[in-house]
């Protein structure tokens, strides 16, 4: 021990470390029994708790420690060329270079490579650590997945679009199909989903959140995780005894209250009180991920607490129970340093992290967790929270029965962009699209002759060939968002190749006539004019603008250029460069015109709301993103995504969350403007704009009409009643319909000041025309709560509000008195 | 008792009440000592606690809740028209309706009317009370004061103004000044100052504030308390046994955290924990209001809690023993049930109150308070709370000598608008002027023929004879910003007319050709083309520009227009109309330019700070401001103030105050940004924006140059151990000029996340040309505290910077061990 803690005192001598070598333990009765039994932890029927018991009191410190540090399998594979499939490995770097003997227990395999490769890459590493080590424990593999897993999987929509389908059922379909993806290539982990909350919208990474509202994204969360998890691995027997009863490790992140950084940068501070973390934060949390088998941390500190003790340790661990694997974020341990400022030493970050968070350490730092040995050697940190920590990790990986089953699948390329997973997709492309203005009924589209798709967003996702070099070239970017990988787009369909393609299966005899009009990143107007002919020359215009992100490679390459995507963060939320200017001149040609925003968050442009005869928003879509918006606009398929997230009048008057706290602002206020002939009218909240969002959470336009009737809630509940709300739902219009039942609730009176509204129930049903359904959505007592001055939660008698409608709209409106 | 609660029990049978005749006390006794001998609360001699224990008792209940409801002079006297001088009064309002009877502690008098006819009132309000009750309490006459008595009293730079001088002695001569000319008048409470922070810019009462900074604005505003209240009232002995020791109530407000309403809306919520508190809203009070004799509530919720008991009760009360009155915001109890909804019924908002925060209600609202003694009868409210309220407000006015000197003086016309506080008056006008930018020196102005003098705020403040009937036009309004009563603008001196004067005096033969060139409120650029005109034909062009406020009659008529003031917030922190397009077009003509921005609150203009030759920010002027522009700008003198609040580049870039918590932002950040030809120039933070200000917080040019040597600190020091900063400054220009020196702290490293540096000292000296001055500015220990993980302050060993400089520059640094 003493050895080893001067050999790790200077962690620049690890490197060349003769200690580094594989192990020769004295101990060879370590990973088997003496009298030639199998070890229980070695044994799938035994308990989880057992099996951790069992294996941890074997493992040395330093297995202990190597356990919750990540690896990255760039310690043994080169993985600098996305395209090259070279099949050899780097033997010292597999075990010496600092990588399996000291950075074991989950190792990251996010890389872009041809397939046969990337599974000869993780079957190499887990070879070596099932048969090399004494006690053969396997890694976690791990990889990115909020919307497709990011390995060459298929690509799904953006989070704020997979959200925007509020259809859970749907969710969980597209998570077990990122699942198998990810599974049969020797994956185990997938860090997501995201359940931060897009209330501050300059943030660079409001595409990856399910929306602005604690309950949607709870829901949605929960979702995820369970299509993701639920199911077990080959070779392995689920339930019984053992146990086992997962196939992959979700990861809930990042915990906690890490979408509202202060002035919309990233990694800034977030202010806020456990008021805050209880009502706003930690719901969705609490909801989603109980059963998830990973949390990630976040790098922000909250209350200027960068590793929060109180969240991590008494509500995570201690309150809720949490058993699972907690990780930090990427270099997130290191920014107590060089950021936040809380610590001077990697041993002080270290100790924080661990003892406060009991948490492993991810790479892309300066792997502190190195310190830890000699530090427990010095006795300044207690091996017990090192223990706790490993045992977390143990836990995970017996829960998936990745002892019995740690290697990729042979027909690994059986599971990947199925017709199965192709169906589910399209249908998340139907839903995720919003649509958001439609006078006149203009769409669906019918007996057009020609429509002009114009704008800079209408022919993305191109398929030029790759060249074997990293892009130089921004002709290549997709749509997709950020958090998928190099060339990701490649697998996508553009809106001008979709609607050529609904055309043509359709056997429309209508033209698609093109003009791009402006780039994206330009105040080049020298394409309108071609625009405007363009609109001139045809029935319809349908204008495609909004905002663009890159893949993980390009985003962080300095020269490029994104408006959205981690670290990408914006001072104002109205279309960049040419293309208002581009909208304005089509809709002046007074062809009739249709909006398309593909944006990865809300683009604040009152004067298209004002002016555009149709507006569909268009999250970042996934694949068939380019399919599915023709069959909308064309009506194959009816609209019936609701917004997840408010839509602002500008930057200056967000957050513009609907769920504000009462005594946010007058009912109404008094809204002020500046007309389009430059008018000034002269207003209080505010002098010259609107606190009102332009649509605002769960708005959604349909083909068809729907109205409300028979609502029924109890009159009077108990404080502890769960209850019913009940309504009848009428498809009163024409065509088949989906309709996303929503249940918001007022508290008219209570001890601590709360939201205005708050949604508590939702569900998405489908009505043929004339058809009518009676839905009823429960509602838990709980949901009633405050979080009240005696820092409990607390459902207090007196009236609440039922509507069922929007959060903008009521169709139908009930009162519930709860009594003590 | 019983009948006084059944009495009391329909708050509308009050008015018609005969139970509020003039009293007819049995208890002759109550007011007078049976034995003849004086009272002891009739003893100026006796200590302020006998007094209150001697008088609590013989008041009844009713007594001592219409102690601590507001009443108002208009129950008794016709406020309607400003002008009218009839000195009639209405002895039904003064005795029964519900004025002098249930309202009787603090009475508000904030109404433009004749002197005259004023101190009439007063005296016919406090004679009833001292000659016709049983008691003979006087009542505190209030009023407001901010930058002014504003019954008339001589007017001065709006607060952010006064704080832009960082000359808290100077500050302190004001505020005396204004203490002065409302003593007389007979009032004994003015509502100031404002601490709360313009850490929000959008929100309308910015001006109000000291700026952003806690320590800044604790210094100004123990200054301003000090410079109101220090002093005694005629007829009065100071000191001694008595303990009268103040002649005028300042009133501290908004007690607290007030300053950062979400979305920068009035009255909105506050998000913050009790670090925040501590760190940033708290101190400025407790620095200066524990010696303030009054202390007014926020209207605004903080973590969901409108009245906030743990720091009213817990913190104000009892951990900082705060002994004086203190009293709710006008309507701000009513808030609880229409705003907050935390009560659905008065008697809950009155309890809510008086239960959590000892408070007075203040009018305004439905005086809820009116139910306090039927609740105490019913048992829902104890006495005690009632009681302790009371002593509150007894305090104060034994404090004040106002049981001896309830009256106004008979030559109150003496003591307003003296030349004494006119020279005060130019002194703080002069140095609430900050010199922004000064390119090739071009300020001062020095030998020119001619300036142009443009602008919608270059001809404000005219003296334009005013009719008897309320102003309906915006010819007359005034650039003194918000909180100035009716016509008030009338004393004032308009740029165009400082300037004549200013050059006429100097015998100077600068020529002053003056164009409007645009209204403030409109995008007519019909003027622009003779604003370009009288450019080109003059030697330099100074550009006027800004935002603008009304008087408080004119600020909440329907119909009138602002930009800044209370209720009147913005969503754009821009220039409005036409005023950029005539900035630009001045510039455009080659003609040097001076842009003097006339505002409330930050202007968010990068252009200009990019192409106007100079920048000079004059927050709102007092009544001399129109002087002491041309004063700075020929340099009769030089300029010497320093931004209390930093510049955004825009609104998407809020908030932008420089004591940003570590992890806000990269150091450097990578701005992106939109160049004058449009191009777009693409980073992260933000992608096409600059986190950094235009101009940052303590900024603040000279006409001389300052160099900064010999910086002196400890090289280490113990935990409690206050210490020295100490300095040289040498005037190195060729002219006299002022100095701020300025001192900010950085923790290197602490427990919790501190700000990336932050004030701890300053001191304003003045250097002849080629003069040299030593400072040595304290830094307390407990400046260097933080508010730990354990909600204690401790100050912490390890490394601070300490920094000689503005926030945006250092001038001298050096490290200060702490150690254990």
């Amino acid at each position: 021990m003493l050895r080893f803690a001067a050999l790790f005192f200077v962690p620049a001598a690890l490197a060349s470390s003769s200690f580094l070598e594989p192990r020769k333990f004295s101990l060879v009765s370590r990973g088997t029994n003496l009298d030639g039994s199998l070890p229980t932890y070695k044994n799938p029927n035994a308990s989880i708790e057992d099996r951790v018991a069992d294996l941890l009191p074997r493992m040395t410190l330093e297995e202990k420690v190597a356990q919750i540090i990540q690896g990255d399998i760039d310690g043994w594979m080169d993985t600098s060329n996305p395209l090259d499939n070279t099949l050899v490995f780097n033997q010292s770097g597999l075990v010496r270079e600092a990588m399996i003997s000291t950075k074991a227990g989950s190792i990251w395999a996010g890389y872009q490579m041809p397939y046969e490769k990337f599974v000869f890459a993780l079957t190499v590493g887990q070879k070596y650590l099932m048969e090399n080590t004494t006690l053969g424990i396997p890694a976690m593999f791990q990889s990115e997945g909020l919307h497709g897993f990011t390995n060459n999987g298929t690509i799904f929509p953006s989070p704020i679009g997979l959200a925007a389908s509020f259809n859970p059922a749907l969710l969980s379909s597209v998570a077990n199909i990122i699942s198998t993806e990810a599974e049969g290539l020797g994956l185990s982990e997938i860090f997501a989903p995201v359940l931060d909350m897009s209330r501050e919208l300059r943030w660079g990474r409001v595409e990856e959140n399910y929306g602005e509202d604690p309950f949607l994204t709870g829901e949605m969360g929960q979702a995820y995780v369970s299509g993701l998890q639920d199911g077990t691995r080959r070779n392995v027997t689920a339930g019984g005894s053992g146990g086992i009863r997962k196939r992959m490790a979700s990861t809930c992140k990042h915990f906690t209250a890490y979408g509202s950084p202060m002035n919309g940068l990233n990694l800034a501070p977030v202010v806020g009180t456990e008021r805050d973390l209880r009502t706003i934060y930690l719901p969705a949390f609490q909801k989603a991920c109980m059963e998830s088998l990973a949390i990630m941390t976040a790098y922000a500190s909250y209350d200027s607490v960068p590793v929060r003790l109180y969240v991590l340790t008494d509500i995570l661990r201690d309150e809720w129970q949490y058993p699972y694997w907690v990780t930090t974020d990427a270099g997130s341990v290191d920014l107590l340093i060089t950021f936040h400022k809380t610590c001077d030493t990697r041993e002080c970050a270290a100790k924080a992290v661990i003892e406060n968070g009991l948490s492993g350490e991810m790479g892309g730092g300066s792997y502190t967790y190195l310190t830890l040995p000699d530090q427990v050697a010095a006795g300044t940190v207690n091996e017990s929270f090192i223990d706790e920590t490993v045992k977390a990790m143990l836990r995970t990986k017996f829960t998936l029965g990745l002892f019995e089953s740690p290697y990729p699948y042979d027909d690994y390329l059986s599971t990947i962009r199925t017709p199965e997973s192709r169906e589910v997709l399209l249908h998340m492309e139907e839903e995720a699209i919003v649509l958001l203005e439609n006078n006149n009924n203009l769409l669906p589209l019918k007996n057009v002759s020609s429509v002009a798709l114009i704008g800079p967003q209408a022919n993305r996702v191109t398929a030029s060939p790759l060249a074997s070099t990293l892009l130089t070239s921004f002709d290549f970017f997709g749509q997709f968002g950020d958090y998928v990988f190099f060339n990701a787009s490649l697998n996508g369909i553009t809106p001008l190749a979709g609607f050529q393609e609904f055309l043509s299966n359709s056997s429309s005899s209508t033209k698609v006539n093109f003009a791009q009009g402006c780039e994206l990143w330009s105040n080049d107007q020298s394409g309108i004019a071609e625009a405007v002919s363009t609109a001139q020359a045809s029935d319809v215009a349908i204008v495609m603008v909004g905002t663009w992100s890159l893949d993980q490679t390009l985003l962080w390459t300095p020269g490029t250029n994104a408006t959205t995507g981690e670290h990408v963060d914006l001072s104002d939320l109205s279309l960049v460069g040419a293309q208002l200017a581009l909208v304005q001149a089509v809709i002046n040609t007074g062809t009739p015109t249709v909006v398309v925003f593909v944006s990865g968050k809300p683009v604040t442009e009152p004067w298209i709301k004002e002016h555009a005869d149709a507006v569909i928003q268009q999250f970042y879509p996934g694949e068939l993103g380019g399919l599915a918006l023709p069959e909308i606009i064309f009506g194959a398929v009816n609209p019936s995504g609701k917004l997840p997230v408010s839509f602002p009048q500008s930057v200056g008057t967000t957050p513009d969350f609907y769920n504000w706290l009462n005594g946010m602002r007058p009912i109404p206020p008094d809204p002020g403007m500046i007309t389009d002939n430059g008018t000034l009218i002269f207003a209080h909240e505010y002098v010259l704009g609107d606190p009102v969002p332009l649509w605002a959470f769960g708005r959604g336009l349909s083909y068809t009409t729907f109205s409300y009737s028979g609502l029924s809630v109890p009159r009077s509940i108990g404080t502890t009643d769960n209850f019913n709300v009940t309504v009848t739902v009428h498809n009163t219009g024409s065509v088949e319909g989906k309709e996303v039942v929503q249940v918001y609730l007022s508290d008219l009176v209570s001890s601590v000041v709360t939201p205005n509204q708050r949604l508590v129930g939702f569900q998405k049903i489908s009505l043929a025309a004339g058809a009518s359904q009676t839905v009823s959505i429960e509602v838990q007592s709980s949901q009633l709560a405050v979080w009240n001055l005696n820092n409990e939660w607390a459902v207090e008698p007196g009236v609440f509000i039922i509507k069922v409608g929007t959060s903008e709209e009521v169709f139908a409106q009930a009162n519930l008195t709860v009594t003590a």
